[in-house]
């Protein structure tokens, strides 16, 4: 039923219609890299199908398009970012790269980020660090509040995600992409989008009441799903992770954050926050690899449990998706593609499809 | 039914045991402070009713009294400790208190303890950050292996507690202290003494499958509980726990850490790191600690949900514990007080009861 589109194809595509909103050639290309990532490592709720949404945002003059992103303050094991408002995409991008080169020279780094927007999937950031050998990526964004602590009526947190990429030797690396909230609301917009009940625990309607209808979601549960099994460590997880965001980068917490899948024209105030370890400030790294693949390649090889078919390790399915989908293209939900062609059509750019 | 001890004579009790199992002054003054704060913190899963396990590794020479508890690698952000299989307490209370000192002077720091022991609860070192003005506090270790991984069948991770400290202006800090289980093995501990059944999620059986019967219950699920309700991403952040205090320690991971609620006699190999950050490295303390008190006063006084009484901060709790206890004295079980009774006797060391 999804059509297939190549990657290439859809990142030309995505890259063409933000430099036809307006973005600067590497912002334009940043973004599209950083949105279509998402498809390739089929996270689907935060790719391509939220494109409409970044355009809409620019078209209504709510993000800066020449933006002044600069440091506010600095040393030698610590940066804090202003993005200007400008794009999330090129703003945390270029804040885990400076993140990850003053790690280099200092063994550790913690950078924040201020007044930005929506940046995607954590996980392209924290993954970034890979790249460079020896390293270990942590990203953490706020968002819009969308998520109840326990015994509230209300939403006051964001899905507060973290992401964090751990490099192995011979083994494929540790990769780890979630929500602190028991799923992200992608996960409830793919069940619209497929008319599918969610499981009981994810989501409550609007009377905070736990659903299994994704159309009468309105909230999220923190992880752990309810108080009995312990939703108070989602709900401190997504604090730790706001008030690196929020606080201190010196923006605005959860509640305070706008713009994200709503018609909020104004900036956002989204936060960031990311780490960068230089593993062989702690031990040789040859050591370090060794020991990953130690104990990686013991939890792949794990005994299943009845019915099961083998032990994963966080980020397998995502590297197996990724082999799959840069072979076979991205499978584009029907629904999908009707935006996609709409915002073709909208601004002139042939979608290869 | 339990008897109420004074916190002070309890402290006094317990550092004169440990100095006669032959511990430094030092070592016993730390240790006992460390044991007797998860009494007073309502941790009584992991204070004194574990001296008995404490004294025992200690009697059957699993423990180096005198260690050379020293850095192996050091940068102005990051140190690396060995702790000569010193015992927990002492070993990660310093180690803090040099993360603490080196954060002071680089804005941040990450530091790593490899052969250590078993160091009570992780909120301890978190909130000595606390104690310095405008500092956070991280605190993790690793242990013997009680969790079994999504769709495996036998325990490969540690409960892997993190715990964090954020200091605020007018409003109580924030404060968490959890396993990366659903719950620590101390909840199912008590539950055994009191004889009371557990909530399905919470413990697997011998077998793997969940039960409700604490006697039954053999492994912890990781934070999620089920796979449906997202256990995979208790597991990853257990694993991301594992891998500091492990791999980048230089140490084991959780599934060669002995010693622990075993009656293995040999080194644990027990793991921990620290991070703290010095806020105004970020932005000036003043408007965090007020932007702090902005968001913590807006939970407080959330509106809760039917039949709840109220919204709480992590740490809410554990701070009433403490002021009701302080005051009024620490609750003993019967069945701990048996073992402290047992020590004190074996040790000629009068108990306060």
């Amino acid at each position: 039923m999804a059509v297939r589109l190549p990657v290439e194809e859809l990142q030309r595509f995505v890259t063409e219609v933000f430099l036809r909103t307006g973005l600067s050639e590497e912002d334009a290309a940043i973004s599209a890299e950083i949105l279509v990532a998402a498809d390739v490592r089929g996270f689907d709720s935060h790719g391509v199908a939220r494109l409409d949404y970044y355009v809409r945002r620019i078209e209504a003059g709510a993000v800066n398009l020449r933006p002044r992103f600069h440091a506010v303050a600095e040393t030698p094991a610590t940066i804090a970012f202003d993005a200007d408002n400008g794009m999330g995409f090129p703003s945390a991008y270029r804040a885990m790269r400076r993140c990850i080169e003053k790690a280099q020279e200092s063994g550790l780094c913690l950078a924040t980020v201020r007044r930005s927007n929506h940046y995607g999937i954590a996980g392209y950031y924290a993954t970034m660090a890979l790249e460079v050998p020896g390293m270990i990526g942590v990203s953490m964004t706020n968002a819009t509040p969308l998520v109840v602590p326990p015994h509230a009526r209300d939403a006051y947190l964001s899905t507060a995600p973290i992401a964090f990429a751990i490099p192995a030797g011979k083994e494929r690396p540790l990769v780890f992409d979630g929500a602190t909230s028991t799923v992200a609301w992608g996960k409830i917009e793919i069940a619209r989008r497929n008319r599918q009940p969610i499981p009981l625990g994810w989501a409550l309607d609007a009377e905070g009441r736990p659903t299994t209808d994704p159309f009468a979601a309105r909230f999220l549960t923190p992880l752990g799903a309810f108080p009995e099994l312990r939703s108070h460590k989602g709900y401190a997880l997504a604090l730790l992770v706001e008030v690196l965001c929020g606080q201190l980068a010196g923006g605005v917490w959860a509640k305070y954050v706008g713009g994200s899948r709503s018609e909020t024209i104004g900036p956002s105030n989204t936060g960031h926050a990311f780490m960068a370890i230089r593993i062989d400030a702690f031990r040789p790294l040859e050591e370090f690899l060794a020991d990953m693949d130690d104990m990686l390649g013991e939890l792949r090889r794990a005994r299943p449990t009845d019915g099961a078919e083998r032990v994963l390790v966080p980020g397998d399915l995502e590297a197996e998706t990724e082999a799959e989908r840069r072979a076979n293209g991205i499978p584009v939900h029907p629904e999908v593609l009707a935006t996609l062609r709409e915002i073709a059509t909208r601004y002139g750019v042939p979608l290869p499809a």
